[in-house]
């Protein structure tokens, strides 16, 4: 089997070192409970020295910047940008053999599972919850997906076979996988990632507004850990926010909407000094946050 | 010199383990550049118990759970809750001698200061922004206020001569000192710090409102770093809450109100798919934040 990447930046990176470091340690295992796993890592950069350095790193076995060597691949991870996916699977098509599957990592999977299962029906969205702030091949790392979720998002059309190759590989990652519908993946992602980074945003933004400067002097002071956890995502990578509030903007403004009205309630108990009520959702907020394993 | 501390918990026990280090290493310095310090340190505590502690640990020289001790004291810093600050006062009265200079501790400065003052006029405002989620003598430790600000609240009729013994302690402490007006104080800790609580704390209310029990389910098992920092205050210690909103209801409703006017801008941008406006404001929290030296 010949297993694709294309884009080899940090996801596409780190999924081709794992898959190529199983390999070489299930051929040199003498164990019999090892098979030899006999498939090829073939890479697509855009650019010519990312080809190199993946080669040479041991990310991928033959990289290049023409997607015609995507002919010899069964499977293909698509591991550009969200804004990219979709034009990429329609460049991709000429090149593709009648079975090869089509597989992405974006973070967002309902738009993109709309349009690229229209282009490619043998196409399954995916979404490993990893990463961290760097970019590029230099950032790819072994583990990354370690104990990490992995969500697929099938649709009733998805062929159960290709889910089952998919997640053959994902569990070479040694990655959690989940399953669940499309639209579900977007609300959850909206909740949990992307409505910190608009409630957190907010927050860098409102204090801007302090009129009184030896106030906004004193805040800058005074701002400690409390300051610097609410609003971390929030000063986070503007690309990834503005590509966030894209594509999954239907969910994300149905999770503001309800935040919206939960921080009104709240605020309603502190204008009308109704501290009872207030204590008891300070409480619940508090015993909720421990049902969270972080 | 006597130095008392009515209130045996971090704050308190920690002021009085440095004060008591800093006098056993200037006595017992050789250099002639130290010159042994003559305070004694004094401690009141509700608890018998926490009163043999703190002797035992070297916070204090002479521990009581009677007040009367603290006729014996030239300078008073009260470490108790903020509900107990000005009650405390109160009690005081009868066993201060006229000289007497009594400074706080609490998180909120404008309603403490007022009722202090109103007291006994030599009151000076002060807090040390440090501390942990840990309460209670065990949790008093060496040089917690290293490096930390440590605000003095002056107002007009403050004494100088009071305001340059507290510093003279506070510098002790290698805290950094900041003067401001008690209401700047407030105002300035809303936002970095009162606010944080209640923004954190509706993002876990709110996510108790998702109707579909499949997305909750999946928002808490793919919650990851970014939930987890945004909430972290908003599922803090429930008590603190509670105090902050109390003492510092008209600052913290400031900055709620101007939170929400922020908050609904960006949701704007968000509806109107204004992704140009959208974008440079993410650009500028992005580079906003980095303004902050955490």
């Amino acid at each position: 089997m010949n297993i694709g990447i294309v884009g080899l930046g940090l996801m596409g990176g780190s999924l081709g070192l794992d898959l190529y470091t199983h390999r070489q340690q299930t051929q040199d295992s003498n164990s019999p409970a090892f098979q030899p796993q006999s498939y090829r890592i073939l890479g697509i950069s855009r650019q010519q020295q990312t080809c190199e350095v993946a080669v040479e790193r041991g990310v991928v076995d033959e990289a290049s910047v023409d997607l015609s060597l995507m002919n010899q691949a069964d499977i293909i991870f698509i591991c550009t940008p969200i804004a990219a996916i979709a034009p990429t699977v329609a460049e991709l098509i000429p090149y593709l053999q009648p079975h090869t599957i089509l597989t992405d990592v974006g973070s967002v999977k309902k738009p993109i599972v709309d349009s690229c299962s229209a282009l490619w029906p043998n196409f399954v969205g995916g979404h490993p919850m990893a990463g961290n702030t760097q970019t590029g091949i230099d950032a790819a790392q072994h583990h990354l997906f370690v104990d990490k979720p992995y969500v697929i998002t099938p649709t009733a059309n998805t062929s159960l076979e290709s889910i089952k190759i998919v997640e053959s590989i994902v569990d070479l990652l040694q990655a959690k996988i989940y399953h669940c519908q499309p639209e579900e993946h977007d609300r959850a992602v909206a909740w949990i990632s992307h409505l910190p980074v608009i409630i957190s945003g907010s927050l860098i933004a409102a204090l801007k507004q302090e009129d009184n400067p030896d106030v906004a002097l004193l805040a800058h002071y005074f701002a400690s850990s409390g300051f610097r956890d609410t609003s971390r995502v929030g000063g986070g990578n503007p690309e990834l926010g503005l590509m966030m509030a894209k594509y999954n903007r239907e969910a994300l403004l149905r999770s503001i909407k309800s935040y919206r009205q939960t921080l009104d309630k709240i605020t309603t108990y502190i204008e009308q000094e109704d501290w009872e009520t207030l204590d008891k959702q300070l409480n619940q907020n508090h015993s909720d946050r421990l049902k969270f394993h972080f």
